[in-house]
């Protein structure tokens, strides 16, 4: 592996370690709105989850002979920013926080995860498998919906937040991050490569929005 | 099983389950209190061992045909002052009320597994083993003593008032269900065994304390 691909694997395994960090720290946290105790404990058993695939992740890390704590630190800046500017206020925004923010960034560090070559690239895919919270929150926030009409217009708010919030965040960080911006650009290839990426991604959060009952 | 074993059983797999699930909240939020990344992994890891736990519990609950809501909801007010008045003020008080305040619960509820017949003996015992933060919590510890001799005095007072807080509350909750105060007098035959449960109870405890460093 030549040095550009391997800080581009060291950045993303990075930043997948610190966002399955704060995934834990965030589903904990909103684990204490839930409605019941078989929510509270639904979302703690998805906390746990997170937790194991950080400790892949920064074993992974420390086999590449990098830091672990190196590795997370230029990524925990926007991270925490993101997630302190979309705390969700109710158990129904951190169930869609939790569907359409972490299936559009799964997604996200999926494509670029295609750029490596194996084993990170099989880790990568095995450590954004879902951890059953997509269909948790799916049943939840349909049986919401069909209790109470308005509350679909909130939501899709909501989710609108978080993608633009998501977008310049991750925007930043690549501009920031010069190997794993190169990674991205010799993956696509060309802008058209690029477009079409974006598009992948597009396409998927407006299908889970549609999964959701909710308008993109 | 008689009717007076098989409630006391349900109330004392009621009572673990709702600890574990109470642990997990505790352990998820005392993880930001973390002075390291690595540190805060660790809490988080400790977190996902309980939730584990909880699982086994409100599993083997529904076997006996009991609805796990039900069975942790009467002991859910007592758990939750203990720890709302207990709640660390920093990362040492969260790693002694981790070793102090689980060590102690964990013996007691060993000693009233112990009257209980097989298999909910054996998973009691299960749930109450050590998930590492034993050695992790004595470790942080005894280095922060090292470094400065005033931590001793005030982590000292801090145990002092998770003991006396976690007494009040159990004999409260003891007091409170008639079957479970009803298993203890069975099982340890007289007043006489009882002196000695709690003797044990404090031996461990003292042994804890010396082994922070800390006088009790």
């Amino acid at each position: 592996m030549n040095a550009v691909a391997n800080t581009a694997v060291v950045d993303l395994l990075g930043v997948l370690a610190y966002a399955e960090l704060t995934a834990f720290d965030r589903l904990a946290e909103d684990a204490r709105l839930a409605p019941s105790l078989a929510g509270r404990a639904a979302l703690a058993r998805m906390a746990a989850a997170e937790i194991g695939h950080h400790g892949r992740l920064t074993a992974r890390l420390a086999e590449l002979g990098a830091d672990p704590e190196a590795a997370m630190a230029p990524f925990a800046p926007a991270l925490d920013a993101f997630h302190e500017n979309t705390r969700p206020r109710n158990w129904l925004e951190g169930l869609v926080k939790a569907y359409v923010g972490d299936g559009l960034a799964a997604d996200f560090y999926r494509e670029i995860a295609a750029f490596l070559p194996h084993p990170d690239r099989a880790l990568v895919e095995e450590v954004l498998a879902d951890t059953g919270h997509a269909d948790f929150a799916l049943r939840e926030v349909r049986a919401a919906i069909a209790a109470d009409r308005k509350v679909a217009g909130r939501l899709a708010l909501w989710a609108r937040r978080l993608v633009g919030e998501a977008i310049s965040r991750s925007q930043a960080v690549v501009a920031d991050r010069d190997e794993l911006g190169q990674l991205i650009m010799e993956g696509t290839g060309d802008l058209g490569g690029l477009a079409l990426l974006i598009d992948r991604i597009t396409t998927a959060h407006s299908a889970r929005m549609r999964a959701l009952g909710l308008r993109d």
